[in-house]
């Protein structure tokens, strides 16, 4: 039920995921059964006629009641715990499902997953990573908005998770993490950063120092890729936002400049944010990956092949053996 | 003498900014004076042939020592205090010249303007802005990098500092002030931020509010521009480099999609930094422009041309009226 285009995007991303994916998986569709209902018979019959073999593969689950965008993510728990979003993380942490996706409200959904999914030991907030197109290839970037104030410690966990993260879904063996600062040497950077340049050091991670704001475009310095960039969730979530409103706004730019709009659309797709799928929710012992609330259909898919993957590859079981490694105590 | 390709562009820059500025003004060349002789004189034999009539407005000053990239800002003042940094700024606090333009090492001019032109009262740090190229106009956003660690005290004084600037240095009266945070309402944030939130609102400056990463491109939001925006050096910093890599990474994007390279000088053009010239170092009592150490003769053209204009709407006055204003004693 959550995101600016449900219920149609998120039942359509559900047929097109299932066209896609293995026949041994089966979505269950969580919300309002009569809407959904009337939803998938409205694009069976419509624009997705094709899809009507994933029919079999849709079990619908009810789920009465629905969290608004204006609803306080500590009180949408307790006022409404039929809501889509309880009701589909509780089958998860009860062993009726494996993995769980929302394009509904991002503070709702990390409330009710540290509430039903429950943190990894050792943690106390989750992080939401997401990926930067860049002209080597996407790079993780998290927190990306669950914790404005972090400390040094937190900021190594974020690595853990991040690098776990760019291992079992982008499939990157020794991932390069980078911690963002504003200049390459450990003793650049606030407070915090300079403690955390130092703990990463001694973390056993593959840590490649400091990076800085421009390394996100270019995926890292002349010499040094970099997968996983490390930051606060006030940092990250201010440059996620600028980065997706950046595209629209250079398009226009170069509208204006009078390029035409088949070699926008190519350049386009590589920027395209629904491309790279869901940002999963990092540290919460189970799956919930939070889809943007613009999602497409494609988006939506995108979303649900990444909790595949994330389940195939057993993130979960490999973050909790990272979090709880001999390296870290003895960091 | 300082800049990626200083003297170079340096002296071309001062060659190109007098033939455009009032005969009254003229420059003062810092730095080895027959170094800057050369330069001066092979530009002036070769293509820049047309600006003999500007020779006469040109002083060369001897500064025999040269402050590399590799110095460190707290040790380059007295182990070099013959510099061109010192001696420019050294005239400006002895009355012989109004304004200093550099391209060279960031933290050895703000530690240089420190130390020769002095700070405001109350101050304990200057503030560096920068333009942001946006959708609507361009954005002053501070502090770009000289406070890491900053109070939510300073983030009102960057506010006070950003609104002087853009009174006099853009020509916005009563300028629009927002406050980088995660989410619009008052209470998103991390702690500083939230506070400052707080302080802002009783400042009697035009606070708009918190803005987001996303209404930076934009310029605001759909109901409210923003001209500027205040954040602590450690994001503004991340932002601006981020920002300053990803126009060159869509160009290359767009070039990878066919787009020809006319229709991309024409897209680039609005996005050029040197467009807007140099960042002034705010708080110091005087002008000191920090140019960007890729400056080209443009650039440094621009940067001259916002000092001229900090000098003759005297920025420097209104920033000391500003920081001593009963509003601020009353806040």
């Amino acid at each position: 039920m959550g995101g600016d285009f449900a219920p149609q995007a998120t039942v359509a991303g559900a047929l097109l995921a299932l066209a896609e994916l293995d026949p041994a998986h089966s979505i269950q569709l969580v919300g309002r059964t009569a809407v959904v209902e009337a939803q998938l018979r409205a694009l069976l019959d419509g624009e997705l006629s094709s899809h009507a073999a994933q029919r079999d593969r849709i079990a619908i689950v009810e789920a009465p009641d629905v969290i608004e965008m204006s609803d306080k993510p500590s009180t949408a728990m307790r006022g409404k715990p039929n809501s889509s979003m309880a009701v589909g993380l509780r089958m998860q942490s009860e062993g009726m499902s494996d993995a769980f996706v929302s394009a509904g409200s991002t503070g709702a959904q990390m409330a009710a997953s540290m509430v039903l999914l429950k943190l990894h030991p050792g943690l106390k907030r989750p992080a939401i990573v997401t990926l930067f197109p860049s002209a080597r290839h996407a790079v993780a970037v998290l927190d990306s908005g669950a914790n404005v104030d972090c400390s040094s410690d937190e900021l190594v966990q974020f690595a853990r998770l991040g690098a776990a993260y760019a291992e079992c879904v982008l499939g990157r063996p020794n991932p390069a993490i980078g911690l963002l600062s504003v200049g390459e040497e450990p003793e650049k950077g606030d407070a915090v950063t300079k403690e955390a340049n130092q703990l990463l050091q001694a973390s056993g991670l593959n840590f490649i120092g400091n990076v800085e704001g421009r390394d996100l475009p270019t995926g890292g310095t002349d010499r040094q890729h970099v997968d996983v960039v490390v930051c606060d969730g006030f940092v990250g979530n201010v440059l996620l936002k600028f980065y997706e409103a950046i595209a629209p706004f250079m398009i226009e730019t170069l509208r204006a400049a009078g390029v035409d709009a088949a070699h926008l659309a190519m350049a386009l797709q590589h920027l395209d944010y629904s491309e790279y799928g869901g940002a999963p929710l990092l540290g919460v012992r189970g799956v919930s990956i939070i889809a943007h609330g613009k999602s497409s259909p494609r988006a939506i898919k995108g979303a649900i092949k990444v909790a595949l993957q994330a389940v195939t590859s057993g993130m979960n079981d490999v973050i909790g053996e990272r979090l709880g490694s001999p390296k870290e105590h003895a960091a």
